[in-house]
């Protein structure tokens, strides 16, 4: 295969015909696939839900002395604390356990630091002209949308393969307006990085202006990896209390891409003076979460060496569909040199850049030919990628045949509209 | 007996020393007794427990096409609408099924109207230079302390036999900062009153100057009569829309008492305008609520005569405990003439109006002897109970045996208070 760069326009108009011809018998196939969301299939679900027999007995509902179905225990059950806090490497009294969402607790710090301001707050957030937020880019659009939805102006800042720019991040704080940083340290959303060590003591060591200077620590994929054996990470609790900004990081977490994403639990750990300033705020709006969901998890997860033993089966349905789309780029896109995309080993997502200019041509096409994915944009503040570039993939959900059917699909777009960018 | 007011000095001397003994002995018994908060007793827990094996089967889980286990339905599964829609009178389409707590999405509905502001709101209500909120009184704490929290300014409202007093509520809406009410219109707590229809039209036909007012209306005890049958009420969604006031108010349910406190499904009610607004911004913060807990609901209570087969149940188990408080009130206290009470037919309190200025110090003295019940005060805006007078007893949680021993410590207590007033 010849890169298109090298094609003449006469090679490149057969090849976008030729194109044109395999993309009319896609399009009449009438498939609808769906690769916008990650988020586990049907047999992972199967897979985990004898979850639901683990309480059988009244007795059962009788923990540390707690009746788990009643009012109480807002922070959670102590085994559940233990539980996530050895799955992060961090302290049980660091540990609130929440609901099925941690977006919820996500929110809920951003909403608390908003109306009442966090614990070194020169004032309520909603009070300040303006607050300014570091978006590593490309990242995940809720998180982006969050901190949008609250007024906030969002910084973009660039991704490198270790982890946020820091040189970007330490000039930017320098601005006390930058009230914080959206991070998905382990398997990042979408590129699948790992921050290297030095990005994760930079960060932190930093010294930002602003006194409440809050850094979103999303380990969503803390365990998650589906090629090759865990990854030992370090806990950011321990780094940050260590360089003397132990109120600095709120770490997130859950079951959703362990048990269920819908009915999953959610854990936040951050230092004591930051939990007991949350469950004062969190307690105006819940009386206590849903115990029975955590105690079937304590009991059904047990520990980390337990879950990464499930851990190995989840990644035995995820490594196949990575394979299929990762094989199918090598070999169909890397030739021609119009694109890049990450190899990862843990997560959700692949993350494609095509052709700068192409990214939005490129999804209309796949929507056309019955392959819908996250939308172009999506990755970036706003949702707009300045280069229209930078497109998620997410292969987890459908069966690996439609994996591969998806895939052949975009890269017969990804091809046309590289083409079309390029003359034909 | 006699009326305490009717005593001599001596008589009421000899009655306190009396009193003292009998106390003395109350204290040497070492009780724990917990009547701080409404919630079920165990056995109400275990009667209600077999709902956790409603689902089995693998394809249990797939319901109207959703894989309940995964991502998506944000505003519930259509048979959980149909479900809350039955119990409430409204319609399915106007019902957003949420979490475990309905607490939680009020305090969703107030804080999207702070950041966001309403539908009509001139402006977000953090960008308000004040904003008021009228509260009933005695009322629910944990409603006063959710609007205390965003800042706003606390307007006592009296209660009267047939709801809130709506002299009162008619005069304060012509205030426009005034933006709310909170309601718990059936059973209210702690008096356990049911708003009468005059109130319920004068509610839905209100002109406030505020165009973005919000009825908050807590329909807790929908359907918790645990004497007698079932009082039908209202669709209050229905009545505002009657009279042009559709987007004024938002209800709220959950079966926090019909099947669990800490795991049951809460429900939110309004007009489609208002939802869909409400869905905007709740999806800004999870991405869907626990479906699977939602199901379990769906095929355990069925619908309305279903569920109120099981409410008479949990009557069962309410009815003695009330029995016992307002029993004993009537013989002790009520010929002393130091106080009164309502006597409830649902819902989960006794509302008990102790003489002007005594109520903190019968509280002090139950404490004394064991006996643990709601903050004197909490049952007022800002906690502060101008006559020191409104008591909360909450009598279901303990078995029937401590509620006759706690109710009795709180006469001693009662009457002990009262002659301390009186002077002795």
């Amino acid at each position: 295969m010849t890169a298109y760069k090298d094609m003449t326009l006469d090679q490149r108009r057969a090849e976008y015909a030729a194109l044109q011809t395999a993309f009319a018998d896609l399009k009449a196939q009438g498939l609808k696939l769906d690769m916008t969301r990650g988020k586990p299939c049907k047999d992972q679900l199967d897979m985990v839900s004898d979850i639901f027999d683990m309480l059988k007995e009244p007795e059962d509902y009788i923990v540390d002395g707690i009746d788990i179905r009643n009012y109480g225990a807002l922070s959670g059950l102590p085994e559940a604390k233990r539980l996530f806090a050895n799955l992060l490497d961090c302290k049980p009294k660091q540990v609130f356990v929440g609901g099925n969402a941690s977006l919820q607790l996500m929110y809920g710090v951003i909403d608390c630091a908003f109306i009442h301001g966090r614990l070194n707050s020169p004032r309520p957030w909603c009070k300040e002209p303006v607050v300014k937020w570091l978006c590593p880019a490309p990242g995940y659009d809720r998180h982006f949308k969050l901190t949008e939805s609250f007024g906030f102006e969002l910084i973009t800042i660039p991704m490198t393969s270790t982890g946020p720019d820091m040189d970007a991040v330490e000039e930017a704080i320098k601005d006390p307006a930058v009230k914080g940083i959206w991070c998905v340290p382990k398997y990042s959303n979408p590129e699948g990085i790992i921050y290297s060590k030095d990005t994760i003591v930079r960060m932190a060591s930093m010294k930002p202006a602003a006194p409440d200077f809050t850094i979103m620590w999303d380990n969503a994929y803390c365990i998650h990896e589906f090629d090759g054996d865990y990854v030992e990470f370090p806990d950011i609790l321990h780094q940050c209390k260590k360089y003397g900004n132990y109120d600095m990081v709120y770490e997130f977490a859950s079951t959703s891409k362990i048990t269920f994403p819908g009915d999953g639990v959610a854990c936040m750990a951050t230092s004591e003076a930051n939990l007991e300033d949350f469950e004062k705020w969190i307690g105006i709006q819940t009386i206590s979460y849903d115990k029975v969901n955590q105690q079937r998890h304590v009991l059904y997860l047990q520990n980390r060496a337990h879950t990464l033993k499930l851990m190995k089966k989840h990644a035995a349905f995820m490594k196949p569909k990575f394979e299929a789309v990762l094989s199918t780029l090598d070999r169909e896109i890397a030739p021609l040199e119009i694109a890049s995309w990450s190899h990862p080993k843990g997560g959700y997502f692949v993350s494609f850049d095509a052709m700068p200019g192409t990214a939005k041509r490129t999804l209309a096409l796949c929507k056309e030919a019955g392959v819908a994915m996250t939308a172009a944009g999506a990755t970036f503040p706003y949702g707009i990628d300045p280069n229209d570039s930078n497109i998620r993939i997410a292969p987890s959900f459908p069966p690996v045949e439609d994996v591969e059917k998806a895939i052949a699909v975009f890269c017969t777009c990804v091809k046309m509209s590289a083409l079309e960018k390029l003359g034909v």
